[in-house]
């Protein structure tokens, strides 16, 4: 049982990314200065394993391993780093091993690794490229950013259509320049365009004789090297695709996306999503403090203004607060649930626009069921407000008034909720990053007018 | 140039989920009660988008959809469907076309169809099954829910180590059970535990006379059958693996989970994660509209005490409101950029926990970072603030009292922000469901006790 377990804890750290002793070991070998020790510390661990690494240590410890063994880095840690940090370690390398380090990597690896340097950097990598290599990356670099130009490799292994099983066989045992992972063989017409794809399964368990044309995939699809990233990591999660040709715009053949990459970019959606919904840009832990500041001070400064706005509309209602003062006591009460109730519709809308559930088909659908949510949970906390509001207050007019301006104030969330980021998605704007302030402004001021206003008509 | 615009409408169309006009063509059919129509617009639909279109129109036509088409379902369009759906659907099919429809799916499938569903339906759907298929569903429905168990397909491509590339070949062109898609063969050991694994591409590209064992991978990785999903996910993204195969308690090959299993994971994980943020239970558009408002109920409920807290602190400083009402307009900027502060260092904070990237290792200078940017943030709305409330109210003492009650709750958000989920996670709680309350109490409360509780000394 024991044995088991420290089996067990074995198991998990190799599987579960970075043990902890080993990370300790490897510090403790980084302030020895032992670099024999640390290089074959580093040797067992997998390439993501030491970016991780390099991105939770601190930046002078970084820097003193990077010291003693920047000669060994290889491409495939240079391609794992955070961007933050990707540009300060390629700083820090010595150029040959920057050098040998890329030209390891496959042509899509080196344009998601150069695409976001700067003009310098990116010139040093680019020349450190073997000259074909250098014109494939260029040749990347010329589509736009996030399409599916930048997301596909070069390397694609194609077969003519009249081909057997057989035939294709023995080319591929010919080839000594197959990428590393390939999913399908893909058909391709005289002119060099896609028609069909055979699955290495199939391929390996039909007999040498059989046609390739007799056992290609029901479905096929295609996507344009012009398609953005987004929609073509969602055909791959929606259809279940493994490999997916990519065609330029006379539909010939010019590359492959694998769904590692796009398993890769729908991770970094989703990623963007809920930061964007926080009010956090782009940010990792990696950036610098300064900015991070400066990120969150522009959606910080966004939310002042809505605040403002909501002081003025208090303001007007001065005199009644300075007549009755637990009208201020529970103002913000109905604007906070307010805030929260438009936080939950409008992230069940930002969603469903992203994963296409909401669309122009069901949109009245939803904003009706929204309203009905909204309002039942409005009803229902009218209620418990107005209980608290008599017991603490004893002013039975003052729990009327609060219960309708919490009905008013959920149903007022819910409907900017859903229709705040639906308008923002038909103007192109993306409902998760601009959402927020807009139905904070809505849940605000309908908040403290709906409940200071009725309060001013009723009570005073 | 017109041409060229269709037909790129065309392929988005087909490309990326349902066509509008698909849609409105079938719903014609089915207010025409026109059957043969309907199959055929069906027919060319892949299973995820026919899954789409029955979650995205109202429940009468979906009910009519059914009522002429439930013959000619198949498993898939139940597997992509919306668990709020699936009951409703499968329970107004007839028994035998459900039996048909579950008759075609892989083990895995039907697991994931039924885990979820009532016992009554349950039995239902595994009488439906042949003997084996239902034995080797049970047996995965003994393991823990959410775990590799569950996730794994049965059916593995595995070879002896001593085996050659001929022989495989032979092999997998012998048997006629193989699984639709497989990517790797699995080598084992006399005692059927996994030793290595090749991948198809190596088998194809290799002579027959090669060993398999001097063309396995390298980095070679198995799951246990109690891992949990989640972990299993991570390890394919971190590590971009294709197919992991699944080892149970004695360490005997028993399954594979593969690619886009670890996909779908992956993509359910952030999903929860955003709702949850945002006080969302798993809720999808599907859901009844009660049973939405019940789940968004019990999240408002615990904002509710969280604000009812924060009014009892105004509460104490109501003679200070009552004598100098500019606290009431400007106290809910204070508490709002607090919650707003709050929630970015919060997010942040989960997502990092989530992706692994906070660990114990750098806790503190994450803590540290996090206390800078909340600091030179605080400063900067101080200041403004401080500008705001001497133009607005000319009391140059009030201008004072905000910029140091915003710093200190700037400060204090993002301590909250970031310790809180810390500890969270270290209690074993969802940080992504449990820190917004937390956060808000300390946000709310530090902001309104700071503002007032400083306006009391200084100002009155």
């Amino acid at each position: 049982m024991a044995e088991g377990q420290a089996q067990q804890t074995e198991r998990e750290d190799e599987d579960w990314g970075l043990d902890s002793r080993v990370v300790a070991a490897i510090l403790d070998a980084v302030e020895a200065g032992d670099s024999i020790a640390l290089a074959s510390l580093l040797e067992d661990l997998h390439a993501a394993d030491i970016a991780d690494l390099l991105e939770q240590i601190g930046g002078s410890e970084r820097r003193a391993l990077l010291r003693l063994w920047s000669g060994e880095i290889d491409g495939d840690t240079l391609s794992e780093l955070d961007e933050a940090l990707r540009e300060e370690v390629i700083e820090y390398l010595p150029r040959e091993v920057l050098a040998e380090a890329v030209r390891e990597l496959d042509s899509d690896d080196v344009v998601d690794l150069i695409e976001d340097l700067d003009r310098p950097q990116q010139d040093i990598i680019l020349d450190a490229l073997e000259e074909s290599d250098r014109a494939a990356v260029q040749q990347s670099l010329t589509y736009p950013e996030y399409s599916a130009g930048r997301l596909m490799q070069r390397e694609v292994v194609t077969a003519p259509e009249h081909w057997t099983v057989g035939e294709t066989i023995d080319f591929l045992r010919a080839e000594d320049w197959l990428p590393d992972q390939f999913y399908h063989v893909i058909l391709v017409d005289p002119r060099h365009r896609p028609v069909a794809y055979v699955t290495l399964g199939r391929l390996l368990s039909s007999a040498r004789a059989v046609k390739l044309r007799d056992i290609v995939e029901d479905s096929f699809r295609s996507v344009k090297v012009t398609d953005e990233e987004g929609d073509v990591a969602y055909a791959f999660n929606q259809y279940h695709l493994i490999s997916v040709p990519v065609v330029d715009e006379t539909e010939r053949l010019v590359g492959v996306i694998t769904i590692d990459d796009a398993m890769a970019v729908l991770d970094e959606e989703h990623e963007e999503d809920i930061l964007r919904l926080a009010g956090v840009g782009d940010e990792s832990l990696a950036d610098r403090v300064l900015e991070t500041a400066r990120l969150r001070f522009v959606w910080l400064f966004v939310n002042l203004i809505t605040a403002i706005l909501a002081s003025v509309v208090i303001a007007q209602f001065a005199d009644e607060i300075d007549r009755l003062v637990a009208l201020a006591v529970l103002m913000p009460i109905v604007a906070s649930m307010g805030g929260n109730a438009g936080t939950q519709s409008m992230t069940v809308a930002v969603r469903s626009i992203a994963t296409r559930d909401l669309t122009v088909r069901n949109a009245w659908r939803v904003i009706r069921r929204e309203l009905a949510v909204g309002a039942i949970n409005g009803l229902g906390f009218g209620v418990i407000m107005a209980g608290v509001a008599a017991v603490w207050f004893g002013v039975p007019m003052l729990a009327a008034v609060i219960a309708l301006a919490m009905l008013l104030t959920l149903v007022a969330a819910a409907l900017g909720g859903i229709v705040i980021p639906i308008l923002l998605d038909r103007f192109g704007v993306d409902p998760a990053l601009a959402s927020g302030p807009f139905v904070t402004t809505v849940t605000d001021v309908v908040g403290f007018f709906a409940f200071l206003g009725l309060a001013s008509v009723v009570l005073l």
